[in-house]
């Protein structure tokens, strides 16, 4: 059976599973790939480490350079996170002749267009599957499967993180941090999960994702997020009593202005999401995708958004992709983060359309809500419900809870702005999306 | 830009959605596939015809020769239902030299070895990704995406007209025969539905996905199979009582016997699934497919199973793909229906575990629990749980719903069988499987 010689460069917790599937499943990757995926070399940085996989005599080296001469390695899955030394090494495996896979979403939402344009100067290709949702082949099923559409919006539950411990609170009713910390635990939240909770990650998927689905080009720095760092779990337990559910999604929707013009609306959310929706009950670190094209309507991709084998499904099924010729196809076709390609602009986040939450803590005395509706009044929003409970003894503050009829993202905000000013008002209010 | 001429064969439904596809949105195609798809020839029977679609001058035959003839013609959608002519034009389309997308999922089901082959030998390619469940990319994912995986298990709910007709039951508490009455005014059932809700159509694509995703050959007509034709709104109200939805699932589970044999457990039955599991709520004409592979875990998918535009959508992404080559390189790579890959036999049904419901009516005398518990018992089938209401009055007839703890299709079948030939028991117990 004919052989395509492979390379990983870092053999972290994804790459240790790569090589585990090369190795112990080489007859799986020859029945896919109509060849055998043989493992020529590993690449580390200190051969001392320790790793979660055995490999054969001479394949781990701490050498880069034994890859980049090797002409007869041909795919290599770059597997290093953080933007440097990664970008380099990334365009020295190219400029040597091998197209690589790679899992790094940081990376390609940093430096995606001079990785991509080099790639296509060079004739190679570059594969990412695992770079956004793990195991969910969201990047094959946007960039060939629903080829026929032209993509309407996109809501994903992108960081697994982040939706671990929201549904926690939600489950368990436990506060933020407590949760944080059993996350750490069990290995679902990194020792610093301040790119996971804050919204970064989730924005670096959503820019590639919005990239291939919608033909835009935006820095994942350009678009408007906010993360559940700040979540209180007053927020969680009034969701749950309006029949709700806290979901940080990322959001691209393809709107048309007044004037005509078609614009792409783009934001990293938590979203009060209605119980029984779909994207409500994805739990625990799962991520899901829910998309829709003009011609095929609504799907929903759903699956482990991390993890060692999940990540490791994606990378092997980018390499057999490589290795049998139908990537460098779909490189070649799509023209990947090519300005020629540049399809639609980020809409103005002060333009969406949708309802929202609102939390407000405010002294207990006479007048304070007309003070409240008055600043929603002034910006035309109309209030659908309002939940003020009892005040704890001896409270000098109530919390007021507010959920607006549909209006924009600019008059949500400067209503809030408004209320921040009120002297009745203690704390600025929290603003939340809600999605029905 | 670069130009592949394309055809249609048949104008029904799909057809003259794909051909609304290709003609109003041939920009959409040209970037996905780097080139114009132009539709060269749509062929119909009957050139006097209504249809749902408006085609250039000199489009529009009936003389499936001016394809044939046609070398510059590379890829046509062959949409004709059924068995034949469908076969037979298909196996000329591909000796005259094109590679071929279709959406018969009864034809390849039937006659998938030897239209394979036959493309295999000539060098063609056969895409079907709208022969099962119509706009999820299934087969893409599967036979793509999850390469890395051995799948371990396959559950779907492919059938959207059962699935319509089941969801409706438990909404509307409304009987099976209105109910279908209503699916066929609204356009989700045929005039005659019997292979959709019998069983056939779900057990023709799980042939399908078994064949592809677990390398089995086997012919639908031997997986064993039952409908939701003879459902009883009883059965749907007994199901919500005890917290579970009924779905008609297409099963395939892939077991190892006692003596460390691999098998495949094949089947299409209607299932008690418990409410809030995700293929529980799947409303409507949805379909939806739980995968699980041993890399990547469980991944779900959820969409529109039928209907013009998604069905259209899945035509237009093969011949995309067949247009760009990445068809074809699957398509040899896979080596499709080849007896070569056959990699499991299907097990033994009797074999299959799993839990089991049963509803039984009998005379409203004493001692009559005991006998059916103790047919049960004979076949070492424990009880979880049992349901009987207060008989209505003036009945002489008791409805017993028993639930049993995991047991094998065979010892649930011969109690079954055993309760059948008492002389308490009125009807043949009504027995369905259990899924938590």
């Amino acid at each position: 059976m004919e052989k395509t010689k492979v390379a990983i460069i870092g053999l972290g917790t994804v790459g240790s599973g790569v090589a585990r599937l090369l190795l112990d499943f080489g007859d799986r990757t020859a029945r896919h790939a109509g060849r055998t995926l043989w493992l020529e070399k590993a690449v580390v940085r200190n051969l001392a480490g320790s790793r979660d996989c055995e490999l054969p005599e001479g394949v781990l080296t701490d050498q880069l350079q034994d890859v980049i001469v090797d002409p007869e390695i041909k795919v290599v899955a770059q597997l290093i996170g953080g933007l440097e030394p990664a970008r380099t090494i990334m365009l020295q495996l190219l400029e040597s002749g091998k197209d690589v896979v790679t899992a790094n979403k940081a990376l390609l939402a940093e430096h995606g267009p001079e990785i991509f344009d080099r790639a296509r100067e060079l004739g190679r290709c570059v594969a990412f599957e695992a770079s956004v949702a793990g195991g969910i082949p969201i990047i094959a099923n946007i960039g060939q499967c629903l080829s026929a559409n032209q993509l309407q919006s996109l809501h994903g539950i992108l960081n697994g993180t982040s939706n671990f411990i929201l549904s926690k609170m939600h489950e368990d009713g436990s506060a933020y941090d407590e949760v944080v910390a059993e996350a750490q635990r069990l290995g679902y939240a990194e020792a610093d999960p301040a790119m996971d909770v804050d919204g970064t990650d989730a924005a670096q998927k959503l820019a590639i994702l919005a990239h291939l689905g919608f033909g835009a080009r935006v820095h994942w720095a350009e678009i408007p997020r906010s993360g559940i760092d700040t979540l209180d779990l007053a927020d969680v337990r009034n969701a749950q009593e309006m029949g709700y559910k806290i979901k940080l999604l990322a959001v691209a929707q393809l709107v048309v202005d007044s004037t005509g013009n078609e614009g792409l609306e783009l934001h990293v959310s938590p979203t009060l999401v209605k119980s029984g929706r779909p994207l409500a009950e994805v739990g625990g670190p799962y991520n899901a995708i829910r998309v829709v094209g003009d011609a095929v309507g609504q799907l929903l991709f759903y699956g482990p958004g991390a993890g060692q084998m999940p990540t490791a499904s994606a990378v092997v099924a980018d390499m057999i992709d490589v290795a049998v010729g139908r990537s460098p196809i779909t490189f070649r076709t799509l023209e990947l983060w090519s300005d020629r390609q540049a399809r639609v602009a980020p809409a103005d986040y002060a333009n969406a359309r949708g309802r929202f939450y609102l939390r407000v803590t405010v002294d207990d005395s006479p007048g304070v809500l007309a003070q409240i509706t008055q600043a929603l009044g002034e910006q035309d929003i109309s209030i659908a419900s309002v939940l003020q409970h009892e005040p704890e003894t001896g409270g000098q503050a109530i919390s007021l809870v507010i959920m607006t009829h549909e209006t924009t993202e600019g008059a949500a905000s400067q209503a809030s702005e408004k209320m921040s000013k009120l002297a009745c008002v203690q704390t600025p209010p929290v603003r939340m999306w809600v999605r029905d």
